[in-house]
């Protein structure tokens, strides 16, 4: 169901709205810190997965990108993006669609972590004549996959790798568990941890003989948080373009940073118990419930008026598939009715932009200019 | 990134599996109930979003359709289905779409449940020359938006319409509040509590001069638990057809009789931690954590082995975008990389079907006959 309209009053709701003004603004941000460091950024697209978007991240200065799937590198590559990491750790069944991105000319760098894993590149690459470039993925906070840095893994992968006549062209890693911090020691302490876990890595790398040249770190706040990137060769960063509730809440943003919203339309009341019912559930804002264990929860989201004006103490308690409740925390709202009326429309802002993002088909870009329609990739 | 595979083991990894047998198997129960009750039955299609889905409820007996959004109305009304209710609250912004569907011929009813929204459907139905059929939202349970049965507003709403040359279809209820209990008893009470106050609210619309002929209750949970459905009509509910482990929980079906599964390939382990690293992570399963309240917490869900057996203690414990963490409950599992080797693949039943389903584009349907791709709905 698809209309023309231009206006955050005419639009069918609930839409995704991208506030491209703080878009840019968190974009120049993030390459302003990287270029000070002197080291090259490689956004991650999973957050957007929509073209205007990684061009602006391109065009501020970012240097290739980082994807999640590879139907994201299939369809940046499709628009002229090369330089591409798919950092999701890599297993034999998808290598003939990477090897088939590599012969349509994207330079598609694949990640592993294992022996069992290089040697199922190196068994396939030599089968195919290809020398696939793979970097290897580093555990420097435990949080999730990757090799630890003082492991003899690390090695023996290596070395795997270049038996096989593969390219070993780096190693990465991803202190995802920043996300559970808030305060800037705490931050600092683990975007240092991250840095030297990884430099760690490809120390002994080159100390064993391979030449190792990328040294890639990043999470957003990491990224936004270190002191010293020294012996690092790029950062990695992708919920930073949008920003969001728990982004807030860990404490590298501020409210007006965030560059997602749900546009929403009051649908009915129950006044007894000071709600408003919206046509923003669940199916819109996402199940994600990044802020229910931080200390500040929000529910489902931060309620805006339509201009996005924050309003203090209203968020988007519940939801179900496509209604969210709408209310005053600690204290019944007895005018509800009359502060959101029937009909009348709010924004609501996101636990998590990646989530909420791929709840829609396309986002609508509002700039100065009016809204414009911007697709969005999807699935796998 | 699509291919043409037809077996389990070919297909790209993340993919939606339906069980064909056991969704036939969910609808023919249900069915069968409501036959016996002498009540009809209209599927809610929220859950699919899905054609061949849809045909086998109606193939099996159920008489129209509910929806949550209009574009679901309009993508089944294109298909031949003609009598549908949105089971949203409608606004006025959404009236004009209403109305071009019902212009195009489609059976479609609206819902609401105040003053303001139905003076909103008469204007808007007198200027256009359109007797929009309307029903009556009913609360029974406190749960989210509803007029409640012994209220003043339910005739002042039913005057508003009436006055404004509208036609009252009917009442509904939906006991939403019945997906936090978990004992027979208290399931069938909470059915009894939906089917009295929706039945109320008829007749005290009968006793006041409105014929009211349709008393529609129903979700998943009441539908199988009630005893008694006397003065109803109709009943909905939408779950059902896949089922999953919330259900499971709340006791309404058993773990074989989950239709809906994610496969997944495992792409790494961490050893120390007993880990086995999957390519299903939350874009996959949702964010939904609708077990997390219950009694059993599955995490992100059960894991089973690609056949469907059910894997016992082991859970896919925690999720990131693209990757998921499995485990076993409890007890640090030393053979993990064993059990579950690199590359090897397995089927997570969801903690819910319906937020599980909207992540993707598609389902894989598989029947004996092997896979067969069924494309669903997306966004509004």
């Amino acid at each position: 169901m698809t209309d023309f309209a231009s206006d955050l009053t005419e639009i069918d709701t609930p839409a995704a709205i991208v506030d491209v003004q703080r878009m840019r603004r968190n974009i120049e941000r993030m390459q302003q810190r990287m270029d000070a460091f002197g080291v090259h950024f490689r956004p991650h697209v999973k957050t957007s997965k929509c073209t205007p978007v990684v061009r602006a991240q391109l065009a501020a200065g970012g240097r290739g990108i980082t994807v999640s799937t590879l139907k994201e590198a299939a369809k940046f590559h499709a628009e002229g993006i090369d330089d591409i990491l798919y950092a999701v750790g890599i297993v034999p069944s998808k290598l003939p669609q990477v090897l088939a991105l590599r012969r349509r000319g994207c330079d598609l760098k694949i990640l592993t972590d294992s022996v069992a894993s290089a040697s199922a590149i190196a068994d396939f690459g030599r089968a195919q004549s290809e020398a696939f470039e793979v970097w290897l993925e580093v555990d420097t906070d435990g949080h999730r996959s990757g090799i630890q840095p003082e492991s003899p893994t690390l090695l023996e992968v290596a070395r795997t790798l270049s038996a096989g006549g593969m390219r070993l062209g780096g190693v990465m890693a991803h202190a995802g568990s920043s996300y559970d911090l808030d305060t800037p020691s705490a931050l600092m302490a683990m975007a240092e941890q991250e840095r030297a876990g990884c430099v760690l890595a490809a120390e002994r790398l080159r100390a064993d003989g391979f030449p190792c040249p990328v040294v890639s770190v990043g999470s957003t706040p990491t990224a936004l948080s270190t002191e010293c990137l020294d012996r690092v060769t790029e950062v990695r960063a992708g919920v930073y373009v949008f920003f969001d509730l728990v982004m807030h809440n860990v404490g590298v943003c501020s409210m007006d940073d965030i560059a997602l919203s749900v546009l929403t339309t009051v649908i009915g009341h129950q006044l007894d118990k000071g709600w408003a019912i919206v046509d923003a559930g669940w199916m819109a804002m996402s199940r994600d419930r990044g802020t229910q264990k931080q200390a500040r929860d929000f529910g489902y989201g931060q309620v805006c008026s339509v201009d996005g004006t924050v309003q203090p103490g209203y968020a988007l308690g519940e939801a179900n598939q496509e209604h969210g409740i709408v209310y005053r925390e600690g204290e019944r709202d007895g005018d509800i009715a009359a502060r959101f009326p029937l009909g009348s429309r709010l924004r609501i802002l996101p636990n998590h932009a990646c989530a909420t993002g791929a709840q829609f088909l396309e986002y609508h870009a509002l700039d100065d200019g009016g809204l414009v329609r911007w697709d969005r990739a999807h699935g796998w």
